[in-house]
């Protein structure tokens, strides 16, 4: 399948500038072991989704994919950062992921707290570079993007969200504003991130940003679909661990099979809402596709 | 003291930017406890002196200080942040705060963290605003040099130091090294932030770089010295708690009296380096003064 190649070669290019941004320091430094659990979170795993539909959005108003990939780089970074903060003992109390111990148990509770903290802000120092994109203008509207997404609004707002919720009874539409702000946010970030790349007219990225909601839903609900099933070998986490906490989740409000409907529909919405863009489109339309297919 | 009454003036500015930018929300909208913990951190207490500084800084280049207001609302938000950080129970495992539990024992651990990221990316949104600089390379200049102040090789670098000094010998130098990216980055940052308001030259730059760093490094062994004598009221946290934790201060290690002595000449180093700004200097001597004397 040409898309997971596609996947495939932009994570590569993703981790080697990742890597090459976060170099490994003398063990004398100090800093060392906070570096060493950087690397630790950003690199070595993850499909780079994120960054992979922020260069696919710029794509389609012409913007190479060189300059898209630091804009990409922040992004991973704030959602590496994230996944170690939401790890930790506190906040939802994982021990593996992607098959590995999570940051806390590998370096210990501050370290990870320190790196997750790290990794932020070195996001935002990635996007205030002239590096990454020549107009200051620009640069500081990706920021302003990002900090909405990842702020008391969007995802930081989302995980409060999530666990205020543990051990309560959501409905249907608070769980789905739930997750809208807590994975959605970055989904959303990654394609009005491309828009702004692109200089694209408010059309544009309406259309973007509609795609991003339905895209954002659909990776969240295969995600359910597959934690469901229990399927521990493709979730590379403790397996059925959300249900077991009694986190709300639209699977366990709907049942299977109408959360697979669901999700039917929600790719059709994100194919629907890049039409404007004819043939271009079909990297994204196939994305979406992708993320609804694990839930296999 | 005519600083005093500027100090307070400034800090009520910052207090009520601040209460106006986090707004509580209605308790059923789910984020209104995290922005209540964000709330707990930034607002009612501490003397603002990071955005006084940034703001008499600026004032050297005759920016007005409404200005300068959000950038040090920023930058508070950054310092707010890595207080609350610095309480966790993993890291400095502090219960009390400016007389107050501190955020984690009023809110829990879970919300603590999150506040403490919410405040950190809420930082880098304020400074991408056009409101806060009409210049958006201006505002990028102040995203980066805010990056690099409280990253990895800034506080968050700083921090992971003091953690991995504890129970270690470290010489003066060391402590030195980690007190300057502990805490001496922010400040570098503030006076850093003013000059780039500013449009200073290098020259001018250059000059208030060596304020900030006699100025950080007065504030935190004047901090120490207080420490030293044990006296809780005064600090408003548990006294002589880093000694008793073996956590090296330059006090520990020169002894009360060379301390003494090193802070005058720190503050004697801080007004000479304002030598070329003239009597426009005459705040910020005043201040690098006051922030000696609350040794007494």
């Amino acid at each position: 399948m040409a898309l997971t190649k596609e996947l495939e070669r932009i994570a590569k290019l993703i981790e080697d500038r990742l890597d090459a941004l976060l170099r490994p320091e003398p063990a004398a430094s100090g800093q060392a072991r906070l570096i060493e659990a950087m690397r630790y979170a950003a690199l070595g795993g993850g499909k780079r989704l994120r960054p992979f539909l922020l260069i696919e959005s710029a794509r389609l108003f012409g913007v190479a994919e060189e300059d898209a990939l630091d804009a990409g780089v922040a992004l991973e970074c704030v959602h590496c950062y994230s996944l170690v903060h939401d790890d930790l003992p506190s906040m939802d109390d994982d021990t593996v992921r992607r098959g590995r111990p999570t940051a806390h148990i590998a370096f210990g509770e501050a370290t990870a707290i320190l790196a997750g903290d790290a990794l932020l802000t070195l996001a935002f120092g990635i996007l205030s570079r002239p590096s990454t994109h020549r107009d200051a203008g620009v640069r500081a509207e990706l920021i302003g993007l990002l900090a909405e997404a990842a702020g008391v609004h969007g995802m930081a707002g989302g995980q409060a969200l999530d666990l205020a919720a543990e051990g309560q009874r959501l409905g249907p539409m608070e769980v789905a504003k739930m997750q809208a702000m807590k994975t959605g946010a970055l989904f959303t970030f990654a394609c009005g991130a491309g828009a702004a790349l692109g200089r694209a007219d408010a059309v544009a990225r309406g259309a973007l940003a509609a795609y991003a909601s339905a895209f954002g839903q659909a990776f969240q609900l295969a995600d359910d679909l597959l934690d469901a099933k229990g399927d521990a070998a493709a979730m590379g986490k403790a397996a059925a661990k959300d249900a077991g906490r009694g986190k709300a989740t639209l699977v366990a409000l709907l049942g299977i099979d109408a959360a697979r409907a669901r999700l039917d529909a929600l790719v059709d919405d994100a194919e629907a809402a890049l039409v404007a863009f004819g043939k271009r489109g079909a990297t994204l339309k196939e994305a979406a596709r992708f993320v609804a297919a694990r839930r296999a």
